[in-house]
């Protein structure tokens, strides 16, 4: 059995000023509210979801992105309404939402 | 296909002096050594290994830890030696770390 039935991953890499990054896009803010979302649900913890803070996945020209593992899906999001459907859809529910799939 | 073939997720957490944590143990420069070595092998970038950065993974416990996905892998380890044969059997090779394992 997984530790983490989903483990989220978010991008909050804050680069210089100037150059592209996913925290230029409110990430670290938006992981927070996501976290706080998780946890109102009683969805929380071990066996559960954890929502984790992220170095630089690799995915820049994609970004803001998260990925969820061990499913191994990535989603490209721009605000809390996305978020929203993501933890809905996906770590309510286990479905993928396509349309923010990368 | 998975976007990397190994993605590793090893906890960076920093907390207030006193606070267990995986930083204390070094973790931040033991991930820059493992990135080099990723790196060295030819084995950095898509479709094959990405060694990344994490805040707490909520297993402090039995810290410093990291995590492979998308086979959800859990491991703690101590020192370069450790690093050295994760990155030899398991990224290079597919063998998992039993004694490491947790």
């Amino acid at each position: 059995m997984s530790y983490f039935k989903h483990h989220v991953f978010i991008c909050c890499n804050q680069r210089a000023e100037g150059e592209a990054c996913c925290a230029n896009f409110g990430t670290p803010e938006l992981l927070g509210k996501m976290k706080d979302k998780v946890k109102a649900l009683g969805l929380a913890g071990e066996g559960q979801v954890r929502i984790n803070k992220a170095g630089c996945l690799g995915r820049c020209d994609d970004g803001p992105v998260m990925v969820v593992y061990p499913e191994e899906t990535w989603y490209s999001f721009v605000d809390e309404e996305d978020l929203d459907e993501i933890v809905a859809e996906h770590l309510l529910n286990g479905r993928v939402v396509e349309r923010l799939k990368i």
